[in-house]
């Protein structure tokens, strides 16, 4: 006989895949994720993974890397007109889709979608090439109601403190009050706006005087500079920055410091519009535990996608977790790439896969059962295959995972695998017995009444 | 203001997608999979869309077409040694992950796996290239009870008749019946049964008498032909397929009409162990309604890959499908290009968009609802933000997917939208009273005790 030639496959690296005993707890995390969305009216759609790269570089250059599809037995001329890629996220997918079938909806549209996204990263980067995202948005037809920027947080709330990973904090703001106030101070270049948001971005992690003063230094070299007042601006950053940091016991005390702060100016249209859209998302998010959702003026997310509430979630007791595990806010307009209508909309995206993966990494995922089996029926013998199977059946009647044993082999042997696959009970439809795996109990048991 | 630059997108042939109503009886289906594949103890994996050339070309060439990846932004040399593919089935990376995860798996491992799969046919062929399979198998080291082989009908049985789409009917036969019986004719090439498993693949479709000249001719012409008895042959095949073609109170009968007629020789070893195998399977359906579960000799399904039963299913009541919706049987060696060791197994696969597809468009399914929401609760006005709120998240307490309405405007267009979208109910927690849509009655509810 000739020698099989066998390949050893290998991991790809960016492309990760659980064992089974995780899958399942992954299964119930978007059975979570989606029976939540639901809960709130939100409705699925799932577009193709691939899109026309006209469509997903509509905007224009896109940052993100994109892989594209070829047939790997073209025939010269074959895929011309046809090129093609695999999406990079789900928004531009959700709003290629609302464009397409626009008459087609019913408006305020309330989608979420949970797919893989494709990023061709440089492996070496050791980030994910192949992840799923949790998204929802709402879109409207010219104007989108606040209530949804409150409905929001309270979902991905909802969500993420039934994971039982530990405490939950969503971060709110809004981009008018950055707006408005670097209009007070005479910003109105998208340049110069962008010095101060990349110096209030970097604060966290970096340390506070010299990005400040490095700030100064390109605010003052900076060809837009038309006069400004530098030291006026730099102080007005430093003491909004100081005030955003700071823990307050309501938003009001926030509010209240920030207008009575002589560098910062709260006398400008937008940025009163921004605290009063705060104050009406935070309002109506105080039925949740205290310090659930925070205002935090520091929160930037990107430059120039959101125009108002902006959204960071925290989970206070995962160090190894140090960014937002969901991020969002509210755009102006959604399809003006595609379609001649103006679509403002708010959402926010889970980043799954990330999220499971360093939970999983570090130790914080529980793993019990390799499989959904709830009750395993022996089979004491080929004499008996009708009546185990007939247990099992019935069994599932009622609502249970059941496998029947496959051979009648030692009882002891059947017990093994029940207890290798982590199924809680087996059954002996002989003896009109069943044993409890992890007390070890056997009790007489009927399969019409039998309860978990 | 600049005029935007719109780029209106179009569908991509062979990529479907569906409107909000259609996604949610397609959830409804794959929610109803699912849950009958874990009834039966199968445990879901799910792999990267994503494989190495190598892995998805290990058996050789193969006559699925292959999307290959290219990062479009890749530089010179980044992706030289990452040759990636989209997958074409879901059994290929199911036999790599085994063998990559070996080590961490019990056995038999019964797995399902319900994902997308990619095929990059021709465009204008009016295929799909990007669609949903769902497949189950088990499989096991060295040796594999005919257990499972009776198991797969009545998983499928009882997926497809829960999804109210008329008659099913199983078709069950064993690949042994047929090699036997060939080989007792004296065809032992390969090449000579691919003549005659041919003929009987198409009898169903075309004429029985050129069908049958013409594969006498052609064992006639072959080269493999040792002065075969070509009439004999001939005569044999004819009986065989007549007996194939009719219908049977039971398996006995058929059994007993092959052991009669004298141009089939019933002694050999092979064929007698596959009269066995599908005898066992058929016994161990009996419980399933008549006509569930047929045996038919005349099932070949590929030439190389199924070893012993093998399986056709078929929608009775819709004309418009005529192929099998779901096929699959038992094969020798599931991994046998990635790991050196034996792993038979036996599964089947649900071409899952193709029947949706069909079903939608010949209008087989009907479409209600546009969202998930149970009830809508309306917002009177702006004072009354906070008791709406209350309500929807007392009935989301309860189990219900609830709206707020978005805005106070006026009642009627309120209910416009609930009609719109489908939703059943809408309550009025000012007059605490909800309206039933479907009915238009409306009478006094309490949250607490609520039933639809």
């Amino acid at each position: 006989m000739s020698k099989k030639q066998i390949y050893k496959p290998k991991p790809i690296s960016g492309f990760p895949e659980w064992l089974p005993e995780e899958r399942l707890i992954e299964q119930q995390w978007l059975d979570h994720i989606r029976k939540t969305f639901e809960a709130y009216g939100f409705t699925s759609i799932e577009t193709p993974c691939v899109e026309e790269l006209d469509v997903l570089l509509a905007k224009g250059e896109t940052d993100k890397e994109i892989y594209t599809l070829t047939r790997l037995q073209a025939e010269d001329g074959d895929d011309k007109d046809a090129r093609l890629g695999l999406h990079f996220d789900q928004t531009v997918p959700f709003a290629r889709y609302t464009a397409q079938h626009f008459n087609d909806l019913t408006f305020p549209f309330k989608r979420y979608q949970m797919q893989k996204v494709w990023r061709g990263e440089r492996p070496q980067l050791g980030r994910m090439r192949e992840f799923l995202q949790c998204d929802i948005d709402v879109i409207n037809v010219d104007h989108l109601p606040l209530h949804f920027d409150a409905e929001i947080p309270a979902i991905i709330y909802e969500i993420l403190s039934g994971l039982d990973i530990g405490r939950v904090q969503i971060k709110v703001s809004n981009r008018k009050i950055l707006n408005g106030w670097l209009e007070s101070l005479g910003l109105f270049s998208e340049d110069m706006k962008a010095i101060i948001f990349r110096t209030i971005d970097r604060l966290s992690k970096e340390e506070f005087m010299p990005l400040i003063s490095g700030m100064r230094e390109a605010l003052e070299k900076h060809e837009d500079n038309n006069s400004l007042d530098a030291e006026y601006i730099t102080d007005s950053v430093t003491d909004f920055i100081n005030i955003a940091r700071n823990d307050y016991s309501s938003f009001e005390e926030l509010e209240d410091k920030l207008r009575s702060t002589k560098n910062i100016d709260t006398s400008n249209v937008i940025f009163n519009e921004g605290i009063k859209e705060l104050s009406f998302v935070l309002d109506h998010l105080s039925h949740l535990p205290e310090g659930a959702v925070v205002a935090d003026l520091s929160i930037v997310r990107g430059l120039d996608y959101y125009t108002g509430t902006v959204y960071e979630t925290n989970l206070l007791d995962i160090p190894e977790f140090t960014s937002s595990v969901c991020s969002g806010g509210r755009y102006d307009d959604l399809a003006g790439s595609y379609i001649n209508k103006h679509l403002p909309g708010v959402g926010i995206s889970i980043g799954f896969s990330r999220l499971f993966d360093v939970l999983r990494h570090n130790g914080y995922i529980k793993t019990a059962a390799r499989c959904p089996t709830d009750v395993l029926v022996v089979l004491p013998s080929e004499d008996q295959r009708t009546q185990s199977m007939e247990t099992a059946r019935a069994l599932r009647g009622r609502g249970f995972n059941v496998e029947t044993y496959h051979a009648p082999q030692k009882i002891g042997k059947q017990i093994a695998y029940a207890e290798k696959k982590g199924i809680s009970y087996v059954w002996f439809p002989d003896l009109g017995e069943v044993k409890n795996m992890a007390t070890g109990e056997q009790t007489a048991a009927k399969v019409e009444t039998w309860q978990k």
